[in-house]
């Protein structure tokens, strides 16, 4: 390809379309099923498969600790892997605007490719369109995962006295992008990771997990609320216990954010049983980007949809879903 | 939801993004699966399976005889087909331009629940995400469907001798696509249709299927061409076989355009054992969407990698994919 941008005729589905494939795409992902380049791939699957998708609209598309590539994979590997399923396939589905450049599109790729490796996952299917419009471009994922006959992991599993566990950190990814989009100069880096190994150092040591939801756009309170709801059951949650860096304290405290509702890309709450729980947290802290596991609350029954915040003052907050206020384009 | 457009606030994981999902999308797609919830949906797989995607940008999102909502749907399922798969689960991601006008979207949206209806398959998830832009929308979907354990069709699979069949009429969609969008007044109406009934029973009759294409962005001569090198063979093709409506005939020759490369989406190549021929073209002729099936051509092995195309007046011309004048955004 002589041009350094995209333009209308990438988009052709003729012979630019397929250099831009062959030279862009098909070279950083190869692997025997996607070199096939037939209308679907076929694959081993399993009796019981998780499948998921999402689109990612990240706006800056590389910022500190990661970039759209990462993140596209991270997303859709977490999401398979919140049902205790293995993840196998991503598919992608790149739509691109005229006028990306190019250089930045072989930069993302090729991060794509590199977090496909590290979660061991293959890319068996793409497809490319070009639109107008002033140089963006969306990533949408699709993955396929193969979940064990006995796995049975989901919202609605939490039990009275499970304990709740987060893995990390809260807030990093959020704070990462919006100090790129304002041009503040932070230490923060986002947290975009798959988290294959923590969910497979869980399932493989027979702890009881009922629920995992990784924490995205929406925070940990929109999280929980979702997940009290859906069980009926009722979240106690201690403020102090939630862990968050001071960097990004820091950076909330200037803003008027709340930790809470910032949003994360390689991090997730457990529920398990609490006679598993100091296995489970343990487990956690020793799995990649799981080094930061702590213990947040427990499980109850008495107001069944409610999560309850214990604030560092003793006080009782009740915490919703986020309302319309929060940021766009941040994953 | 009071606007009647999309605005940012849609698009920021709070509740005016959650009232989107549930009075658009969860409303039209309502299942067991999807209603769950979750991050990603489980769902009874089999040992193999076939995995696709697609975006779809196509302008305008609504033509005579479809729109982007039946498109995408259609588009899917037949590449899942082409593997000879049971096409099953689809996951659907919306890219939405601030200003999508909302009963466009619902429009589309029922669309594609009618036409997964149609073709047998759920849509088991689903993420939107609203960016910039100027009131536009894509669609991107994957697909999962699953392959019986004898079954083996793909794009090397052509043999000597073997009979090529399309199952219709060349370039209705394409033509379509362009008559809205130069506002020429036309009767032609696009083919959008999944394949279902044809590969289905194409399958149950026992037929040696060895490939099977649908022909899409770049048309019947850009797919030739790829089967004929991914097979190694040489394919002769009939020019006076191959069927086009008179309408479409017409409009290409007003345009100047060659409907061995106009697209289509409810078209199918399918090469088949000669002894198997005659029982193919009758079983696709008496298939949904299969009325119009012909025999244009044969499999042949002099030229490896060839598409030769016969001439109504006896000569012969080399068939190469299409090049990249070729006209974006049909799907």
């Amino acid at each position: 390809m002589q041009q350094d941008i995209i333009t209308m005729v990438h988009g052709s589905g003729g012979s630019a379309t397929s250099d831009l494939i062959q030279e862009v795409f098909a070279s950083e992902f190869k692997n025997d099923t996607l070199d096939q380049m037939e209308d679907s791939a076929v694959v081993t699957g399993g009796s019981k498969i998780a499948v998921t998708t999402d689109s990612f609209v990240v706006t800056p598309p590389e910022y500190k600790g990661g970039d759209i590539g990462r993140l596209c994979i991270c997303g859709t590997v977490n999401d398979l892997l919140m049902r205790g399923a293995v993840p196998k396939y991503i598919t992608c589905g790149f739509i691109l605007e005229e006028g990306v450049k190019l250089d930045l599109l072989k930069r993302v790729v090729h991060s794509m490719a590199e977090t496909a490796r590290e979660a061991g996952v293959q890319i068996v299917a793409g497809d490319t369109k070009v639109v107008n419009g002033s140089g963006e471009f969306y990533i949408n994922t699709a993955g396929v995962g193969i979940v064990a006959d006995d796995v049975d992991i989901k919202a609605s599993n939490a039990c009275d006295d499970d304990v709740i566990i987060v893995s990390g950190t809260m807030g990093d990814h959020h704070a990462a992008i919006l100090s790129e989009r304002m041009e503040i100069d932070t230490n923060v880096t986002s947290d975009n990771a798959p988290l294959v190994d923590i969910v497979r150092n869980l399932l493989s040591n027979n702890i009881k997990v009922h629920t995992l939801r990784d924490v995205t756009r929406g925070g940990l309170g929109t999280v929980l609320k979702e997940l009290a709801k859906a069980s009926g059951k009722t979240f106690y949650i201690e403020d102090e216990a939630i862990p968050v860096k001071k960097v990004v304290i820091d950076f909330c405290g200037l803003l008027g954010l709340d930790p809470i509702y910032m949003g994360n890309e390689g991090k997730l709450v457990a529920i398990v049983a609490k006679d598993d729980a100091d296995k489970a947290l343990d487990v956690i802290r020793n799995s990649k980007y799981g080094e930061d596991a702590t213990v947040i609350g427990e499980v109850k029954n008495d107001n069944p949809g409610e999560v309850i915040l214990k604030t560092r003052i003793g006080g009782k907050r009740s915490i919703d879903i986020l309302q319309g206020e929060g940021l766009p384009r941040i994953c």
